[in-house]
């Protein structure tokens, strides 16, 4: 899906929302357990019950993954189920060196049809252009991310680079953003920014004005989609808010689905008041 | 695999060599293509030739990725041909919030039984944890790769912190060293360090001079193994270094596993002469 697009689908259904399917068999309601597929059985509903109030889908590899064969296999039914007005995301964190890259990048855009996949920047340039070859899909590079470790690497301060002029040592994390923007466009870029780094909103926004963020954190980690829509919003929306947790698992019984469903409304109803164009 | 019995391995067969099934469908002689799993048959002949001359095999998960349910079946069935003799590496470069990395490190400690996994640093701490709570299991992180990007951020100078005393302000993957090795131990920890890197061997054997490093980027990348042999092995020899282009792909017809073979006893024969215990 190009940005046009997005853009499109943002603007005439006024919502933003990336509903997370972080789908653990442990949390899924236990009747869905003697369906064939379970995981898959879950996002199914899912996704028909949330379909209206959301942009996007972002699927968590790693839950898929820890179940195996089958755990793959549910994975790839799940994408090939979402349906192309919706924006795909493999939130897979990948990054290796290029020849490597390349191979996970036909992965997910080749024998899967997902738009984009989060990346991880520590490798550099040849880790993250891999992702960026193909018209119409996005590498989502980690900027700064919502959990506590963010801190550990991501803040910290380097030393400034010549004719750089701050107020303070540029943050890693800040320095990321700027290098990374070189290697590709708002066409085919977007960031990971965490709803729980409100504090560095305007900042982010200082160093990339027109790149789409994907904003975990909305939801069980706490992050204000307020907070963030105010500081963040760019003229063409310019915002993927994410929320896994509080949708997915807001009700364990087999009334699972009817409940993501009023969690996604409740956001889609925030965001109308959020939305405009600028 | 502990720690004590991986070195009781290295120093009996007196290699230290990691053969790297980067097991790409395209470059597979042709002849394997009419193999119910082409991946899995050619990796089995890989491991069958190779297998007195390595204590290590690296599955670089990419490349099963890339075919699908099918790779994936292929990745299963080949971590579990390798005998327990041998230390099993899943460079996945996984990496993700600390719910989220539990759920890789379940994917490659309990659903498939490999020994260790390669992770990427850059989201700190939580995102670690999780594979360094399985006995006898490892995390091995990233620190300095042998990718041309490793100079983009990994090699970033850091402002010093509070007391630190350094000639030179330290490079982001030395921080990571530091930071990361309080974090777990030598028994449950590893680095990637490229080959290609050898300038900087010195220095990281005065960062973490008990770790075991995992060395890629001899053979196809140019690294050289007397220099890294010279430079970083340690009293428990504290090196796997990994080659895998040029020993699965030493030959593209009939005989590509005795053409491996003859590639591993190659450095086999090479690290004979290196490995000393101190």
């Amino acid at each position: 899906m190009n940005r046009e697009i997005l853009i499109h689908q943002i603007f005439s259904k006024r919502t933003y929302l990336c509903v997370g399917l972080d789908t653990d068999l442990n949390k899924i309601p236990r009747h869905l357990l003697k369906e064939e597929d379970p995981l898959f059985a879950f996002n199914k509903a899912i996704i028909d019950h949330t379909i209206d109030h959301c942009v996007a889908y972002k699927v968590n590899t790693a839950f898929y993954e820890a179940q195996g064969i089958k755990g793959w296999m549910a994975l790839e039914k799940t994408v090939n189920y979402i349906p192309d007005t919706h924006f795909k995301i493999a939130d897979a964190k990948r990054g290796d060196i290029g020849n490597t890259s390349d191979q996970y990048a036909k992965a997910f855009f080749e024998t899967m049809p997902f738009d984009s996949v989060t990346v991880a920047p520590y490798m550099g340039e040849d880790s993250i252009k891999p992702f960026l070859q193909y018209p119409g899909k996005w590498a989502i590079v980690l900027g700064l991310t919502s959990n506590k470790g963010a801190a550990d690497f991501e803040m910290l301060s380097l030393v400034s680079g010549n004719g750089e002029s701050h107020l303070r040592p540029p943050y890693l994390y800040e320095r990321v953003l700027e290098t990374v923007t070189k290697w590709g466009n708002p066409d085919n870029l977007m960031f990971v920014v965490g709803a729980t780094q409100a504090d560095e909103f305007s900042n982010i926004r200082r160093i990339i004005p027109d790149h789409f963020l994907l904003v975990p954190g909305v939801g069980a980690q706490g992050g204000s989609l307020k907070e963030i829509s105010e500081k963040a919003m760019n003229k063409d929306c310019g915002l993927l808010i994410n929320a896994s947790r509080s949708i997915i698992y807001a009700s364990s019984d087999a009334d699972f689905a009817e409940r993501a469903a009023e969690e996604a409304k409740a956001i889609h109803d925030e965001m109308k008041a959020y939305i405009i164009r600028i």
